[in-house]
């Protein structure tokens, strides 16, 4: 072990801000403060080192360690001129945990320790008994609480009779003599609750305290966060002990916070709050309300500020917090205290803000000089980013929130509560603004969804269908919110008590999983210059690239707009659901025949021949791969007898040979059934009219159009090399039977999804053959975890509540199960063919911690829903600066 | 290259038989017999290197290689005294293909190659001259056939004019001058469909006849053949070259096969037929009656016999299969011709054998001295064990096959057609054999297919519910009959026009697939003494060991009694299905709260308690592996609307909870759904009572009964580390707990099946924690897979027959994908926990091909069900031995 104790004070400390791991963040901070010649009290902080001998040694403590101590208070003594346990000039101190990550359920603080009914004496003297006798009672308060573990509402209670008996609203007003009885009557609590006094000796206090600190490091609390957030049991927490200062030794004396520029908006402007005369859970309980430090803080009321009631402490603040801006080159978030008129710094860490404040502040700080492009494009989270592309709910607002389910899709809206998409897509005629509420959707339902603001449903998980389309949209949606009972009869939901009926209005804040009773205005995303500004740099430092997964024009236009370089996933199957060609993919179902379902197809082809010309234009000189059909033949069937009955008669056959038909598609388990590539090979037909549409398509643009084109055909659910080998030898058929009914060369490439887990273990083999991987991540996890996403909603939320899974796997790819397959499946591709392309196309696409993987593992692009690029983007390019 | 063309006559080859690859099968037992100074006409084999050089230089043959081939036919010359193409005495020659291994597809037999207008009279002076135009007629009929490509049918129309015409039933009986004419038609045939005449040059004749051979190598069936069984396309045939022999100059001539030892019984005795004066092609064309060889071929009839009508010959034979048998120790098949009065042997081979025939000649060889036991071990298929094990269809009886599904559960079995399981069991109670056929079944169906003589399904694959439990019960079922339809309403089904109604008697081949119209007589296995010999040897070469999948009481008794050691897979829910338990189960999942989960869980207890109790009692001194609660909670619950009422009037609750209950737990995948341990997590009171039944049943068996035992409790369907953790620390304190309370000490071991590719993956860190892994082989395949095993019979047999998989992966294990996981996992585990006892409960565990690969990779046990245990010895101790 290193030292164990670090001492600072009188402008010199034995840390700095580079031993966070050994000194927590906070006292990391003081002793770099205390360097920077900045009026810090002194103290020393206990590393973390002695918190885990601490655990790895049976509770006792280091050998040398209490010496250590007592050095460290001597030294503060002589700084201070002060002696702890002294009865007449006593040395208070306050006690604060500080892990290297601020941890909830650690142990917070204790002021004022080493106070007793002979020190208290001595600080009546010094300041006045007052002051004294309520420093006192707040100390035994504190400490009976975190250390002696006497449960707080005994002091409350207590406290609350005497204001009443003394007839004051609030604890500054009660007098000296009666908080002098009350820390009597306290005293009396702690021997009735623990059996032993409260401990008078400022040493027995002190130690009692450390022991504390670090016995909160294993509360229940602390552990299961610890668990959840994968930190490390070994890391430990430091202590930090720190000669106390007063903010409320009268009105000379204040204590506050502020933020080296507005974290709201980013504004460079000095913000902040104080209050006179008051210690700092004065402002965290929040009986009075605080005043702004200067006019700039002061939102255009005529409050007074710390500039005009201190001008001198409040001009050592502002030249204290350019320096620390300066410093640390990056917004600051600083507590500070003011005594007698002397300015004391208490903390300063980097300061939350706001997505746009971020955007601003980063931008801005390069414009200062102060950092580099690469640091700015690093303090900008992609969750911010992503915030930014969305409405969200006016925070001003108030809100009845009824339920919750998971955050599906971010942003926000409102509207009328509507039960079946066709009432939605009717409504839509009319420019009226509907949230489709539904127990789950299908893809029946995208012309639904498409006419909704939001989409509410009881089932489904963050990959459910709703999910997935309502995050291509970019709408808001709150899936699974399994606690709505939906009465399709009736046209209503409960929740509880609560009945919705429909047409009344909902809110969705698709970002939280709220759903709220009525409407709640939104505030529209900001793209500003700043923005723009931002993004370049990103995509200066990526070395990914992002590709959308996108189908219809419109889709692929709007994620060019968002810097989309390519496409990524073009599910064919989707342009089959268009009421215009759904009869004809149905008639080719039922069909008895190849020759029947050939004519069928001949139907659907000049159609998705059209759609791949509108793609393959809007996305002009970047790849779009497009996978040929997908899903089971079953999901195109119509559902109700009434469907059944109408399908029979435009087809001209019978409701019974279609309930017949349907019947015989049924599966067990469809997501393992017959569908993908296996189609491909039941019904060669269907995969051949797809790969004539993608070359016909591309062979008059490059001809009449005269833009290049190179498309990517995808097979997907690929298992087996045989499989791949025939499906592919059939695609080249068609292609090349294409290029000389068009006579031109057009180059294309055929590849695969590896989605099946099988196909990841015969990467090698593939990889021989394919021009391209897409991983698509989504039925990747649902088999190798053997969890289905629309399933798991009723048991996965409580394996993620209980660390068993860290985060949902569907939302951020499973690194240890999933990853494992394909990190393995990629140095068994690359082995054999080391010009693969290699993408991801699943879900996963747009996350950050999967991005950071695929860009580790050398991908050549990530594919994600259009409103998502952007986001990509930002992760793609943090992952690269990180790497380095 | 080596040599291009081997010599074999005059006692003397330049083959041997350990050249199989390079002279395939026939032409290395050619060379063999030559070796042995037994009589072969001369000839010569080309090897297969000549067949591989051929296709890899544009179809020409190598360098010196026709020389190679004059040199030989000149020994031949040397060797008879005859010359090939010679007007007076002809040398004449047959031509046979011959790879490694016999394939269809490949050509089969040219002979009498060598004669033309010229040679057909040197013939005729030798022999006469019917003779002679009959050899010419029958050499260009097959040569135009099988190297032309003419089609047979123009020659065989003429000859059935022909002798129509000369009014002879048979061949044999047209004159010299009728065949005479008949060369001449059959040559203008030739020369009208191909354009060409008919090559009189006999050097012309050979070299078409060896390219014929090679050109037959990839014929489309040849490679179709070839890609289903994995043979390379690199081992080439061969091709011999041998000098005819007749079996037809005379009354002195003769032609037949013989064995060995009767290879339907395996009885020591020479067996065999023969015609006199007759060649080959009229054995197979089945004319003529052939006659016994002696009296022990002559079934009690009166027939000549070759014994006595060519006693000379005859003893020459017997001699020669002695030395054959005595050489190659082992059942040999052969070939011979009598040419005037002197016998020639043209092919030996090891005969093929009925299954018990297959047993009683290796018990009978070990006591001969003939071959050691290990041999003996290796003599005998698992396929035929498992044939013996079961009864089989009387050959003797001819069946009407209507429809044929897969051969999902081996046996035989006649009954009356049944539809619902309850009528089964109700028919079963007045004695009545009954055939149950359902669409599918479900676990509802056990008591129905207990009560019947077998099982055929429409649906379902050979890993569907009623194939599994079918095997298990050792009653044969055909599954997956997509011909039938089925009408439940009307009772009765239908296979195209063939009407089948209730009642009607029904033949199932559980091993063929075959569903025959009424009743045919079946044959009982027979476990003799010789059987019971053999499996003793069997055991001693195995190191795997076998135990079985079973959890009635009665299945454990018959596994024991077929030497299973221990129950791999006790699958407690099964129990749950039983009419005295499936309401409690019922109501435990109708609860809504734990409380109420613990009553209806309490009165199942007591019941689970006593089957342990039984199953431990039946397995002495063996391990049993339980399994906890596996499937999801909604296959317990009714189907249909009568029995969710009458279940709610036993509940005392309304019909429309419980249908709300059956809503909110069905699952559109419940493969990958809320089942196994998910359900131990969500509902921890059901596995801490069934680890209780476990416990106490153990507890009381070693106080009461005073035998030992060491439950091994399985965890099924883990897929993360803190899952399994959880689980096992549940499963720990139940154990304490009990062991507390019954003031004594039993052993118990924990460990996981490894069913999900995630827990595979995670296999090191699992192994850590986990005393046992099981591979669950069933849902491991369907996950790799991307395969649900209920649905997949849409597809897969096309699959299977496309070779996109070589063999159905839910019958034999897919090595290639999810063997790959499995070494993986095996790999990862031993090296963090040396001691892990590895085992398979998945179907799998029966079959062959994948004990093999279980016991390369060093499993200690595979499971599988009771009457697949005697297969599973024997081909475990053959794997140990193959892998010598």
């Amino acid at each position: 072990m290193q030292k164990q104790v670090y001492f600072f004070g009188e402008g010199k400390a034995e840390g700095s801000r580079e031993m966070k791991n050994l000194l927590g963040g906070k006292g990391a901070n003081l002793a770099e403060m205390t360097n920077l010649g900045l009026p810090v009290p002194p103290g020393f902080t206990i590393s973390t080192e002695v918190c885990t001998y601490f655990y790895q040694n049976n509770k006792n403590y280091p050998p040398e360690f209490e010496k250590a101590v007592l050095t460290a208070i001597g030294k503060m003594e002589t700084v201070l001129g002060a002696k702890f346990a002294d009865k007449d000039d006593p040395l208070l101190l306050s006690i604060r945990s500080g892990a290297r990550v601020s941890m909830p359920g650690m142990m917070d603080t204790i002021l004022n320790l080493g106070l007793n009914d002979e020190t208290v004496l001595g600080l009546s003297k010094k300041v006045d008994e007052r002051f004294a006798q309520d420093s006192y009672r707040r100390f035994i308060q504190m400490y009976s609480d975190v250390v002696l573990e006497v449960a707080p509402h005994h002091f409350e209670t207590l406290l609350e009779q005497t204001r009443r008996r003394e007839n004051v609203a609030a604890d500054s007003e009660l007098s000296a003599s009666t908080l002098k009885n009350l820390v009597g009557e306290f005293k009396k609590i702690v021997l009735l609750e623990t059996g032993k006094p409260f401990p008078s000796d400022p040493m027995v206090q002190l130690w009692g305290a450390i022991s504390a600190v670090f016995g909160s490091w294993n509360s229940a609390r602390a552990i299961s966060y610890r668990r959840i957030h994968k930190i490390p049991e070994d890391w430990g927490t430091a202590v930090n002990v720190q000669a106390m200062v007063f903010g409320n030794m009268g009105e000379d004396c204040a204590t506050g916070v502020a933020f080296t520029r507005d974290p709201s908006t980013g504004d460079k402007k000095f913000f902040g709050e104080f209050l006179t005369n008051a210690q700092g859970e004065d402002v965290v309980a929040g009986i009075r309300t605080p005043l702004p430090i200067n006019k700039e803080s002061s939102n255009g009321s005529n409050l007074p500020t710390l500039q005009e009631k201190m001008p001198s402490p409040y001009g050592e603040l502002v030249k204290t917090y350019q320096i620390l801006e300066k410093h640390y080159r990056d917004m600051q978030d600083i507590e500070f205290t003011v005594q007698k008129g002397k300015l004391f710094m208490l903390q300063t860490r980097t300061g939350k803000r706001t997505a746009s404040a971020a955007v601003r502040i980063a931008v801005d700080m390069v414009k200062e000089g102060l950092i580099k492009p690469e640091e700015a494009v690093l303090r900008v989270t992609p969750a911010q980013v992503e915030q930014l592309l969305h409405p969200r709910l006016d925070p001003r607002h108030v809100k009845q929130v009824i339920a919750k389910g998971l955050p599906a899709s971010p942003g926000a809206a409102s509207g009328e509560v509507i039960f079946s998409s066709e009432e939605a897509e009717e409504l839509r005629r009319n420019n009226r603004k509907v949230i489709l509420v539904r127990h789950e959707t299908s893809p029946e339902d995208i012309g639904g969804m498409d006419a909704s603001q939001g989409i509410l449903t009881a089932l489904g998980g963050m990959t459910s269908h709703a999910a997935v389309v309502a995050r291509g949209m970019g709408k808001p949606c709150v899936a699974g919110c399994g606690v709505i009972s939906i009465d399709y009869k009736n046209q209503q939901f409960k929740v509880g008590d609560q009945l919705v009926k429909k047409g009344e209005l909902l809110t969705l804040d698709g970002g939280t999983g709220e759903v709220i009773l009525g409407h709640v205005p939104t505030i529209n995303s900001q793209l500003d210059e700043h923005f723009r500004e931002f993004m370049k740099w990103v995509d200066q430092f990526r070395v990914l690239k992002v590709r959308a997964n996108a189908e219809t024009p419109n889709d692929v236009k709007v994620a060019r707009g968002f810097g989309a370089e390519g496409v990524g996933l073009c599910r064919t199957e989707h342009m089959f659901f268009e009421e215009s060609r759904i009869t004809a993919v149905r008639e080719m179902i039922l069909s008895d025949s190849r020759k029947q379902r050939e004519s069928a197809l001949s139907k659907i082809f000049p159609m998705q021949k059209e759609d791949f010309k509108a793609i393959f234009r809007e996305m002009k000189d970047y790849p779009v791969t497009i996978r040929l059909l997908d899903p089971p033949l079953h999901e195109f069937l119509p559902k109700t007898e009434s469907e059944m009955t109408s399908l029979a008669r435009l087809l001209n056959t019978s409701k019974e040979s279609i309930q017949a038909k349907v019947r015989s598609l049924h599966e067990f388990n469809p997501m393992l059934g017959h569908r993908g590539c296996r189609l491909g090979v039941s019904f060669p037909e269907i995969y051949a009219m797809q790969v004539r549409a993608i070359m016909e398509a591309a062979c008059e643009l490059v001809k009449k159009e005269e833009f290049q084109i190179e498309p990517e055909i995808m097979i997907p659910f690929v298992g087996a090399m045989e499989e791949y080998r025939l499906l592919k030898s059939d695609i080249l058929k068609v292609c090349e039977k294409v290029l000389t009914e068009q006579n031109i060369n057009v180059s294309f490439s055929v590849g695969t999804m590896i989605e099946i887990p099988r196909a990841a273990l015969i990467a090698g083999k593939l990889a021989q053959e394919a021009s391209f991987f897409s991983f698509g991540t989504n039925d990747l996890t649902q088999m190798t975890l053997g969890l289905s996403r629309d399933d798991s909603g009723s048991f996965l939320p409580k394996y993620v509540e209980k660390g068993i899974y860290s985060v949902d796997p569907f939302v951020s790819l499973d690194q240890e199960g999933v990853g494992e397959l394909i990190s393995l499946a990629c140095e068994r591709a690359k082995l054999s063919n080391s010009n693969i392309k290699i993408g991801i196309c699943g879900e996963h696409g747009g996350d950050t911690s999967t991005i950071e993987f695929c860009n580790r593992l050398g991908f050549n692009y990530v594919s994600c829903s259009p409103f998502r690029v952007p986001v990509a983007r930002l992760a793609a390019a943090q992952a690269t600066l990180k790497s380095k």
